[in-house]
């Protein structure tokens, strides 16, 4: 059976797996992010040789090693050309690596990764056409065509986050305004918890937050709603709003198979997913003859990101 | 030098032409649209046949008979599912051609054809990637990857202006608020013009439309911010602002190499064009390294149709 090295960077810790063809992670070890882009290069590279040497294997006997990383990354040259995440601006990454262990690279996004992940080993098992979002801090997209990634022009594309739906609406990271990014991310559900919060003294959130709204994270909305407070369900219905009519333009925009919803916020389960199924059932565009999109939640989990990046291999 | 038969099925006309390999048009045939489908059969099937003989050809001669048509298709069954423009509902276009000539067909929604036929043969040739809008009554949209067209599940992608560019905003013929298509069609340019002649009873636009607002067309406001008209220079800034924000959400949607403008809108030439291209420089996505998308006018005019209908067998 086929092997592959998966590699997720974050900005804390790399975590390095052994993924087998069906998707099973048959080793995972975890390094700690260094601070400069040199070092993370030699403490990786060491690790990879160690991690293989560890599992009695040599590079002949994987596929390659993936590796999902933040930022923006070309793939066919294995930079990553700026990543706010990391601190980095054009790092040679697979340049530097192959000093240390002689394998086939392949790099991309994480959240590209992610996607690609899901539909080879996860949620979208089996589907052909599947665009992703990554709803964390930010909002991360994956575009799949025909089984395989989508990145456009030098691996530019999928910056599904950064699409206007809002048109002259909140402040996005990116420049422009009302991007998906600044209602659907993490940061845009505490900025409009706290706003919620500061409207109404008497809300329940304020208790679950001990009273200081500095304590205010991506589940305090949901937590009180889930309680039946009326300023915590505004907020977590709007934002099913915001999240709904977003996905609904993707499935316009490609009408995909699936549409896979990843990242922390997704962490709500049923509580967010069957508000966000019912609003776009809804809702479903156009004619009756419109083939549906199946919203789904991501399956991978917790080492979504290895197994991903081992899927750029397959 | 291989030859292939285009076919634009329009409201009122069907054209049929005879296309090379370099996406010259040959040779050229026009017939009325009927009001029934199985007449629109009869009249194509015979037509298709009479213009072969007309032009010394056989079917053996052409590598098939590409059509172009407005609506809901599925290119794989060759059923125009629905047709608004048409009329039609769950017609077997193409099962009905064959009774007449026994060729290789393909059919794709207009929208599409015209982008193919764009990247194959016009303004983007030589690009792989590229999206497509035709600013006609509605916004059609296309998506070549790869040179191919990407139209998602049962060909019911590619609903670029079923996009939400303002969320609750101006009702869309779709159902859903807000949608490009209701800010950058020309019906919806037609409105915003309309709106600006009853707020200011002293634009020149009034005396452009013989002072009558029923005469108000897609070249109304155009026409008199040419003539600096202040209403009509507003009017023509919305208009490029919407535009504009649609383009740009595409391209960090794709990151295409291009990205083309074609439909009755672009008449306006570079007055419209160098607007857009302004507005998208200005606010460039991301950081600096992202690659810059091209935006151009298509160039196939009025034989794009034909075209692009043959550029599908190619």
């Amino acid at each position: 059976m086929k092997k592959y090295i998966g590699v997720d960077i974050g900005g804390m810790s790399i975590k390095i797996g052994l993924v087998n063809e069906e998707g099973n992670l048959l080793a995972k070890t975890v390094v700690k992010t260094e601070s400069d882009a040199e070092s993370v290069i030699k403490t990786l590279g060491e690790s990879l040789v160690r991690f293989l040497k560890e599992n009695g294997l040599t590079e002949k006997d994987i596929e390659g090693v993936g590796i999902g990383c933040p930022g923006a990354i070309t793939g066919a040259t294995g930079v990553v050309e700026y990543s706010n995440n990391l601190g980095w601006k054009n790092v040679r990454l697979v340049d530097g690596l192959k000093k240390y262990l002689d394998a086939q690279y392949k790099i991309s996004n994480d959240a590209n990764v992610a996607a690609l992940g899901e539909v080879i080993f996860g949620a979208a098992k089996g589907y052909s056409d599947v665009v992703m979002f990554t709803l964390g801090t930010g909002v991360g997209g994956g575009i799949i065509i025909d089984k395989k990634l989508y990145e456009g022009n030098e691996s530019k594309g999928a910056e599904l986050g950064h699409a206007v739906l809002v048109l002259g609406g909140e402040e996005c990271t990116c420049g422009r305004k009302g991007c998906i990014e600044a209602y659907c991310s993490a940061s845009a559900l505490i900025r409009d918890t706290k706003r919620a919060m500061l409207a109404d003294t008497e809300s329940k959130m304020w208790e679950y937050a001990n009273n200081d709204i500095n304590n205010v994270n991506g589940r305090t909305a949901f937590a009180m709603a889930r309680e039946n407070d009326e300023s915590a369900m505004k907020v977590v219905e709007n934002y099913v709003m915001y999240l709904s009519e977003s996905i609904m333009n993707y499935c316009n925009i490609f009408r995909p198979e699936a549409f896979v919803l990843g990242g922390g916020i997704c962490g709500e389960g049923k509580f967010l997913i069957d508000k966000v199924v019912a609003y776009c059932e809804k809702r479903h565009y156009g004619y009756q003859g419109t083939p549906a999109v199946k919203i789904i939640t991501a399956t991978l989990g917790n080492d979504a990101g290895i197994i991903g990046a081992a899927a750029l291999l397959v």
